[in-house]
């Protein structure tokens, strides 16, 4: 997706370990133009799979779930990483291990809302050592609902996580993916 | 706005204490149709006023900043609950007490994303105590900016957070106000 490759040329920024900083339009400023098109990106890859919930984690995957969504005109579910007073019924968890954060916690979905019959698109910002998303692979297995597609806006291709995602014969669209960022130059995969 | 009024008389549940869960259509599971027509709303009510970004906080908040700023075609910048080793920079802070879980924690924002010359629409999916908005009017007041108006999807009128963000001068709007939820029955605001 060249808009999306022009806005990390551009505007993104590679700090020490492999950080890549893109809170200036998709996780703490958003774009709204560019989330529009990756919304619509979302939903012209995977408009043929009878999707009919579109699942994500909190917080930033949430602006991309909205986004996607809104074309599909189903509706979202995000998981949640921090235990709430608010949730109750029957929990599905999983536990996810943030790099970033240097810590593990569960991430949890109500299961009333993945019934069984739903076909799920799973969308969340970034895919690197796939940790989230593997929890919410898990979460959707368990709750005994079909996993329609995977869409990533930012996949670090040199990571670990979307061999083993896809190992799981899963397939996860990445709207970029970075092939290496050494020394602050970020080099796309072409595939994508 | 009444589709709002007629989701949270339908597919609400009050829980002892003032809890009014709305995790079926608004802060777990999201109606996308319903999102979009809040933003919609929200656009109505304050397209006068020059807005030039929506500010909310994270997680719920930022799918209702997101269906807003689609409508004003202005950037989304979402607080942050929890520091993350990715924010760096200047940043903005105000202390936020929750009372669902119970705790009192710093929201921020990079400075960087609050120029002075930004006029704000701050939202938000709940109003009741006040803190969270209180912090988030904090912020843009520092920042130098201005709060161009205040949009709330759900307003416990019955509580004291409106009360004291109004008194502040702000014009705090509220798609839907409630005036009472005694015994599980919720009445609401006709002034709304």
């Amino acid at each position: 997706m060249e808009l999306l490759r022009q806005a990390i040329r551009e505007r993104a920024v590679v700090r020490p370990g492999d950080v890549l900083k893109v809170d200036s339009f998709l996780n703490h400023q958003i774009d709204i133009d560019l989330l529009g098109e990756v919304g619509r990106e979302f939903y012209q890859r995977f408009k043929s799979r009878g999707i009919t919930k579109v699942l994500t984690i909190e917080a930033s995957g949430i602006a991309i779930a909205v986004a996607t969504a809104q074309y599909f005109d189903v509706p979202v579910v995000f998981a949640k990483k921090h235990q709430t007073k608010n949730l109750d019924g029957e929990l599905l968890s999983a536990p996810v291990t943030s790099f970033t954060h240097g810590r593990t916690y569960d991430v949890t979905v109500e299961k009333k809302f993945l019934p069984p019959e739903d076909t799920v698109l799973i969308v969340d910002d970034f895919l690197a050592k796939g940790s989230a998303l593997s929890g919410l692979c898990d979460i959707v297995e368990r709750a005994g609902a079909k996993v329609g597609g995977i869409g990533i806006v930012i996949e670090k291709g040199f990571d670990v996580g979307g061999g083993l995602i896809r190992a799981r014969g899963y397939d996860v669209q990445s709207l970029a993916r970075i092939k290496s960022m050494n020394e602050g130059r970020i080099v796309f995969d072409d595939a994508e």
